[in-house]
């Protein structure tokens, strides 16, 4: 089988497209070949891999020839992010939006061409959920809550959610939308992600540099180890259509964690020194954004499908040191 | 000041101009004049009114020259209906969702140029509800509905809501979704539509024909008349951005009522003679569709802007009954 995965030279799809080629199948059919699509090349093991084809280029140019080429399975995580779509709302628009449907008619034309639908794996997120400040909001998000997304960001994931499940309904495809929490630890440096301190607190001072707090020791959020992203987007993948029971949005597990309870792991996991650098140093701005997200989520719907975050802040802090053991043992030149 | 009304020429955009000419003021100012674009002409007495501007063209070619106009109210009323939706594909995604998201982006490079941003008044469906048979569905449906769209109709209101939410949210335009229940009683001739029997049921009896009611008579569903749909539509677009409360989407008022109240009604206001011209004959079709639907609406958020239904649905009929003595007296020629 081909599989294309888009964003494929990215954090999460680069990670998906090891895990795949390490267990050879997908869906029940030995893979032949993934094409990983991306604005940027995927890392060098992926690029000399025999059974990865690369291409360097826009989503919505790759769309205009997937009308003439096979894939059995599709992961769409392709996206501009938050940050991004805010400041540039046409960037937003055309590329989560326009590039979306642009990759959602080719496989539609392939299928009303004779081919069999194929599955396809969309990357959406929590910031679907909003929350709208001015309402009641319940702490707790999960499959049954009303998305009132305030960003563009998750207005177009909310958007692409809703063409996929129509696009399924009406049997074009049989797609699949995975609503992804915050993932941490994220190696490599800070970005300018509101939510770039949640892995900054543990990264810097297992790397012997100080991080800053900018929020306040009481704030919780639903976090998860990409393994777990990378293993639950292949999970939803595979899953059969029944187990979705009429629904194609999902919402993947996290581990509902405050920042106080990520402080205490990392002292456990790493000593009280490497804690000791982190710094609190309250941001207004940062803070009043991270108010306004989701401070966990309840996931029956992933749990049916057998998926599970890690189950304490500890397991994801000795993963991410596990990683880095394998992959860049200087990240970790701060721990005792 | 200058308003817009696409889908203009017909049943609803018809009656909301004629409202609109009567009262000669929209949101606190007086109208110079109204344009009414639709595929079709509108009514002669809209085409002869000095204040009225008709074009009729596609949405599409209208948006392109938008941009160089100045609206101050937009009333955005022009859509495939559901049957074409799941017939056409295209259709539906050309005429719901390509022809809004030019409208928004018009009205968004006007606003980018210096405008201040126009009001915009959609007329979404409770079609965005679904609701999916697959899971338990609340009978009655309102703000606070999780949407589960399982039309292709459904899913593009919904996607327009969430595109109009978000445009506003940037200050593009101040937007507004009002969420439509069943109109009864059309005048006309039946079609196409599941829901066509709400209508046919009185209609036919009133002028002497025969009405079949294709289900059983404890269905149960919202209507209102016109007259509250434009009288909605016009509130709604009067009034304040707070009065929202931070969404755009609001569910309008609808009367919810049984099939066997219906035709009780009918005995009340026309008589048994009249009431015996209602046939049952179950089609199975029709029935299935219609078990899908919605049972009923709440709808504080619209009864907070002085909104509501008729209190009856003898009161729905007698209205029916007013408008055809002044426009149509032969529609009536079936009542004693």
């Amino acid at each position: 089988m081909r599989v294309l995965i888009t964003g494929g030279g990215g954090f999460v799809g680069a990670r998906l497209a090891r895990a795949l080629l390490a267990q050879g199948r997908f869906d029940g059919k030995a893979i032949d070949e993934i094409v990983l699509t991306d604005q940027f090349e995927p890392p060098a093991d992926l690029r000399a891999h025999p059974r990865v084809t690369v291409r360097v280029r826009p989503l919505l140019q790759e769309c205009a020839t997937l009308r003439d080429e096979p894939f059995d399975a599709v992961f769409h995580l392709a996206s501009a992010v938050s940050g991004e779509c805010e400041a540039d709302f046409e960037l937003g628009l055309r590329s989560n939006l326009d590039s979306t449907r642009a990759l959602l008619d080719a496989l539609r034309a392939r299928t009303e061409g004779g081919a069999v639908p194929a599955k396809l794996v969309f990357s959406s997120s929590i910031a679907v959920f909003g929350p709208d400040p001015a309402y009641p909001f319940p702490e707790i998000v999960g499959d049954d809550t009303l998305p009132m997304p305030q960003t563009s960001y998750g207005t177009q994931k909310l958007i692409c959610e809703h063409l996929i499940a129509d696009y399924t309904r009406k049997g074009y495809i049989d797609g699949r939308a995975a609503r992804l929490v915050t993932v941490t630890v994220r190696p490599g440096r800070p970005n300018g992600a509101a939510s770039s301190f949640f892995s900054g607190i543990i990264r810097e001072p297992l790397a012997g540099e100080d991080a800053i707090l900018p929020v306040s020791a009481d704030v919780r959020h639903p976090v998860a180890t990409v393994h777990t992203m990378v293993r639950s987007l292949i999970a939803v993948g595979e899953a059969s259509r029944e187990a979705f029971v009429g629904r194609s949005a999902i919402t993947l597990p996290g581990l509902n964690v405050s920042v106080q309870q990520m402080l205490d792991a990392l002292e456990a996991v790493a000593g009280p020194r490497v804690r000791a650098r982190v710094k609190p140093q309250h941001d207004a701005r940062i803070a009043g954004i991270v108010a306004n997200w989701p401070r966990g989520v309840s996931t029956p719907r992933a749990h049916a499908l057998g998926l599970h975050a890690e189950a304490s802040f500890e397991d994801i802090i000795r993963q991410y040191i596990e990683d880095c053991r394998r992959d860049n043992p200087q990240a970790l030149k701060g721990m005792d």
